[in-house]
């Protein structure tokens, strides 16, 4: 039995991948670009082993086994990585185990980490070592996945095919060191529209997504590519937000329109801008993905002051992942008066925080200890 | 003493005036189409009185004396319609009595209606009945006050200058007979921005608007204008819908974003779309202007159903303006069970209904008793 165990990160897009042009090979309509997230505090985990024993492909996903079969995306991408292996053992059938290691319920994209993990793995127990080649097979997965292959900050280029629609990375997670994240998830009932339904449906109907994709997207890129080389917060921040929001933008223009912010998030939303008129320049930047839940990306010296502005409206506040020292940090009382005068969030709206920062790509795991299979290639 | 009397209607835009080219003049970027409110139900309602007695202009609105001088807007007004006016009362002191005759709090553009009525009363004061004149002359106090000019549905159309700058009736009230409306009054609590400033800023910062402008909107007055003509309910709606969330959508592109939609607004919206999923065709369409309030369109037929339906979840709702008899009405248990399945707006989420209907454009009052000023040119 071979075996590899790695543990792959969840990224988070600061400019929106939303809309295909091919539906089977998941070629996007634009070019979209983002940070990926810690491991430490967030990332999926798999072990994939191959034995000329297994009778059948298994695979088993947070406890759970799932049929293989009834996945179309997971058929292809098993197809698609043995067809371009040529070691022995690639036709051995394999047993996959794999488990997310983010709380449950965050509302986090799950199968971008998923599937860059997945085939992350599977690319390094067949050989397969270029990272363009483990990014395009990753997409084939779940589009996003072809960025989280990579640490830092990552561009995937739409490309024109499947070779070609590949993520790169701009700058690895050391070139802006200062760069932190917190995951704001927030209270919500609604069941949203999957992002795949979704995005097939702007595409359909929205009389401004070819103006968003053929011209606001890629003009937005170059922006943000120089900004990230720069590491220019106040433009880093300005390009995410709006393109955030030019995102939310052609879903509220979508028929019938989707919904995926609610109240929370939008006052969310008018907290940042608070902040950053405060300050006279963008300290913190928020975005938003296909569900309530806000993603801030901010510099480290500005997260103890906004945790302790959050938990000044919501007390008693849980901050999952790194640990916030809010103690030490003396607000400037013109900003706590500007907050007290306009206070933006319910005293109940969120769940709770992840304190996180920009890391590392997919992590091959030689512990012994961390692989999730045991000597039969069973779970553990 | 010379005196007019003027009620004047509010008007529900179904293609959204958003953004000037000419900010002193209100010249609009793009055409717009409203429908005119019957005045039974909401109204502006104004006196203006001359008289070479007057020592000053005076305006008193809602009960309360205002400074003319202070709005450089009604300045503008008084100073232009003077100017086309030959006659000698025209250099006589006005007295201006106004109010409004909608709920208080229904944060319906009182504005419109307003400065359609004043215009039109003092027009008629100084014997200008060019329609198109008036109409021009409303615009520049409130830009969308040139619609209210005229019953039915209008289409205010951008021109280039002041004078071509106007609206223009599509069909009069008695066309579409079986249109009515349905406003929803949503609670509450947050301060929007004036449309004023917002337009500005969407005009400067939002990607999309440009698009909207040229290319979304002139497609769909063409298609609305058919729409009305061939009293095609259906694609009447789509559009109106459609228009609706694509302003919304400029809103939320807008830098820093505007709110004007809440929760509620948007579970209203989806109230309408599963409505007309039963049925499989439109037969109700909201549409949100700078506010959280809807305003519903729909046929007759469907008055007291949707009524029914929406005090199903809100038990002792009440319907100002047109009675609505739901006591006849058998909803479908088709329908029921949909909505008891995925229930939309909340329990205590409207504040009222008002039932309404399109209507006529500004009727002057001949009698005695519905003037606003006493024989001394007073408030009453």
């Amino acid at each position: 039995m071979r075996s590899i165990t790695v543990k792959a990160p969840v990224n988070i897009a600061v400019i929106k991948y939303w809309g295909k042009r091919d539906e089977n090979l998941i070629i996007p309509l634009n070019d979209s670009i983002s940070g990926t997230l810690s491991i430490d505090d967030m990332c999926a985990h798999t072990s994939v082993a191959s034995s000329p024993q297994f009778t059948s492909d298994r695979m088993w996903l947070n406890g759970e086994e799932v049929d293989i079969s009834a996945n179309k995306r997971l058929v292809n991408c098993l197809k698609q990585i043995r067809s371009e292996s040529t070691h022995d053992w690639t036709h051995h059938s394999l047993h996959i185990c794999s488990r997310n290691n983010f709380p449950t319920a965050a509302g986090l994209a799950s199968s971008a980490a998923g599937y860059a993990c997945l085939m992350y793995s599977l690319a390094t127990l067949y050989g397969i070592e270029s990272p363009e080649r483990i990014s395009s097979l990753a997409r084939i997965g779940s589009g996003s996945a072809c960025r989280s292959v990579y640490g830092g900050f990552v561009q995937w280029l739409k490309g024109t095919d499947s070779q070609t629609s590949v993520a790169r990375q701009i700058v690895d997670e050391t070139y802006w060191p200062e760069m932190r994240v917190l995951v704001l998830v927030v209270r919500d009932t609604q069941k949203d529209t999957s992002s795949t339904a979704g995005m097939q449906l702007t595409v359909a109907t929205s009389a401004l997504m070819k103006h968003r994709v053929e011209v606001v997207v890629p003009a937005r890129v170059e922006a943000m590519v120089k900004a990230i080389k720069d590491r220019d917060f106040h433009s880093f921040a300005e390009i995410t937000m709006k393109d955030s929001n030019g995102f939310h933008a052609v879903c509220e223009d979508t028929y019938p329109p989707l919904q995926y912010m609610n109240d929370t998030s939008r006052s969310v939303r008018r907290f940042c801008h608070q902040y950053n008129e405060y300050y006279g320049a963008n300290r913190v930047a928020y975005t938003f993905d296909a569900g309530p839940n806000a993603c801030l990306y901010l510099l480290d010296r500005d997260v103890a002051p906004v945790v302790k502005l959050l938990l000044r409206y919501q007390t008693g506040l849980e901050v999952k992942g790194q640990a916030v020292d809010v103690n030490g940090v003396e607000l400037e009382s013109g900003l706590t008066a500007r907050f007290d005068d306009k206070p933006c969030i319910g005293s109940d709206s969120l769940r709770y925080i992840i304190s996180t920062r920009v890391g590392s790509g997919p992590q091959v795991l030689t512990d012994e200890h961390q692989c999730l299979l045991d000597g039969q290639g069973l779970p553990k």
